[in-house]
């Protein structure tokens, strides 16, 4: 999509990298784009001779960001959870929703019973309203599968969209989500017998690019996630967990000890967590979209992530159940509005923060050398795109090395 | 838009009116339009002779919905508050947002300052995000130019809104919005000499279907919206009012008093003002972006609104400062969320009740009679329009008498 060089002027740019200014802004700037990279940024007036003569896009005036990152998401999963969310609203108790076959099992079923295009199609139609946003690159987890063939159904697809779609995708391997129902009350055994040989399978057809997990009384004790990371530790696979979320089990505290990439949720984690995450230098991705559907009151602790200087990143959690928000620009408003992240925090958190989260360093700034994903906006103030509430001011994307 | 007489087949249709099921569903169903108005609708196994053999046009197994109506919005407005939401979520305090030009009184100048071309480029581009979600009639309140000249130039946009696109407007005179700074600790000078007159060069122009104020300690005392209640009713204008939002000054009580058509807002409102709502025919206006944007915690009391049977409609209040939120699927997603309210009331707030809130009553069901405005959705469920955050799942609308 890019030629091989270009010259973008008439440009605002968030490089969210250069200088001192918020958002490392420069205004009446130039980027140069060369064979998908970024090759020179900087104000319009210093073009360098090399990049002056050659061809030029007027953007208008536009804002260019780097392109949105969504670092953690459950895009690919089967069926929807709807009636579900009726159900509650019309007074059912959590008991008549699991009769009825609600809760993560219905995702389980579904997703279990739906071939590959079924997936795939499904995927998509959420992944187009993100690339609509602006969004570059993207994150997709298994863990509907907790069983061997299901959980590479849905890493394949993932791998799949990458190719249907302009968008990069990192996948990650979630077999400790949930203990399925054919091994309730075994957990342990769910581990050793389902899914750390689902890990190896999965690696073995280079699907995974991370391992998670989900600590959680509700979930995987600390326990079971460490035999699950020294898996990945011995695959030479980072790891990153659900951790925190609804109560204090130290997840934050194990991942970090692994090196781990990201600890996410974490509500109720503690500065001891927070120290832990920032000596291994683990990144805190912030879920709004569950605390929003869930209704919680416990909110991360943003105060402690900024004293210890833990970057944090923002995420939508796009799953069926808990989260179904299918935007990364409203994520960014709830991370202002519900925890009172600043719009610089909000747009660092789906950019260079994001793309730490993934183990990415060449994507998430614009400077000299990153790939060239941007996001151009018709907007004045990069603080647009997390005011507004369900308004997409994006002009279009540009991606690097996306064929 | 549409033929003379056509029907409609394989469908679904929650026509909110018709029989006991949930959202007055019919499964299987086929609706005949006759000159822009439903002629027909019913099981697809029992259409009338008179309407089988003509022009049919199949809706593949799709759900139909009354076209969405937004009740109450602020759409036509001068500039945005990008800078002031960054600047508070930076730490400043209410009084530096002032001395910089925040506050309303940010948007009352960019909005004088606006010219009715600039003012109706602007409102387009948020109507259209609105129309893409199936919206298709919407409220247009003035009130941010608190000057003749300027709260006519509003009205007249609101117009023009629907010449130059496929929506119904109504329209409500605002001038009680707020005292505009040439009149501070004025407001009774304001309300005479400015906001009455405009009122009525308004109306001698046709621009106002009905008349709004803001009733509220930082706004006007209720013995002042009485004086402009009381020029509306000689006018012959129907009533509403932003009521009981932040504390309890008897708002909807003296609505109800004049028959308004809907009080809006209403955290703060207790059961006596319920009853007046009740027995005067008052819709109950709840608008969840503002409440979320503020992060309130008072909840509107639903609860009491059911009890008397006061119809409850949702909204955008769409709106720079308190609810920059521009998508009336998400208003239902923050009705069920926020508020619990369930999906059908949430469907019904933005169909049924959003057009008695507007004193309309050919609009909001699927009936015979009734005025051919529908919404066709990629759904299997209506509650799937509440439970997702962010994904717009529209198919296309059909308007009915629209040109
Ligand atoms: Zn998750
Ligand atoms: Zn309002």
């Amino acid at each position: 999509m890019t030629a091989m060089l270009q010259l973008l002027t008439d440009l605002h740019v968030a490089t969210m990298a250069h200088g001192d200014a918020p958002y490392g802004m420069i205004r009446d700037a130039a980027i140069a784009i060369q064979d998908g990279k970024i090759a020179w940024v900087g104000p319009q007036t210093d073009v360098p001779a090399d990049f002056a003569g050659l061809d030029q896009r007027s953007l208008g005036g536009r804002v260019v960001t780097p392109g949105l990152i969504d670092c953690h998401t459950h895009i690919v999963h089967g069926g929807d959870r709807a009636v579900e969310f009726e159900m509650r609203l019309n007074g059912a108790s959590y008991e008549e929703v699991a009769r009825a076959g609600g809760g993560i099992v219905s995702t389980v079923t579904a997703t279990r019973a739906a071939s590959e295009d079924e997936l795939l199609a499904q995927a998509l139609r959420r992944v187009d309203v993100l690339i609509a946003e602006g969004v570059t690159t993207i994150e997709i987890k298994s863990g509907y599968g907790l069983d061997t063939e299901t959980e590479l159904r849905m890493l394949r697809v993932a791998r799949m969209i990458a190719d249907q779609r302009p968008i990069r995708v990192k996948t990650t391997f979630l077999g400790a989500h949930a203990t399925p129902a054919e091994y309730a009350g075994r957990d342990d055994d769910y581990i050793d017998e389902v899914c750390i040989p689902a890990l190896r399978a999965a690696h073995a057809e280079g699907l995974v690019d991370a391992v998670d997990g989900f600590c959680e009384g509700i979930a995987f004790q600390p326990a079971q996630i460490a035999r699950v990371f020294d898996v990945a530790r011995d695959l030479g696979l980072p790891v990153k967990l659900h951790a925190e979320q609804l109560s204090n089990l130290g997840g934050a505290k194990l991942a970090a000890s692994y090196g781990a990439l990201s600890a996410d949720h974490i509500e109720y984690l503690d500065e001891p967590g927070v120290r832990a995450m920032a000596d291994a230098g683990t990144v805190a991705v912030i879920l709004p979209g569950a605390f929003y559907t869930l209704r919680e009151t416990q909110q991360p602790p943003l105060d402690l992530l900024r004293k210890h200087g833990v970057p944090i990143a923002l995420a939508t959690d796009l799953n069926p159940g808990t989260s179904p928000l299918n935007s990364i620009l409203l994520t960014m408003n709830m991370g202002c509005t519900l925890f009172r992240m600043t719009p610089e925090e909000a747009l660092r958190g789906v950019t260079q923060h994001a793309a730490a989260a993934l183990g990415l360093t060449d994507l998430g700034t614009i400077a000299p050398g990153q790939v060239a994903d941007l996001a151009v906006w018709d907007i004045a103030e990069p603080a647009e795109l997390s005011y507004r509430i369900g308004f997409n001011p994006l002009a279009f994307r540009i991606t690097g090395e996306i064929a």
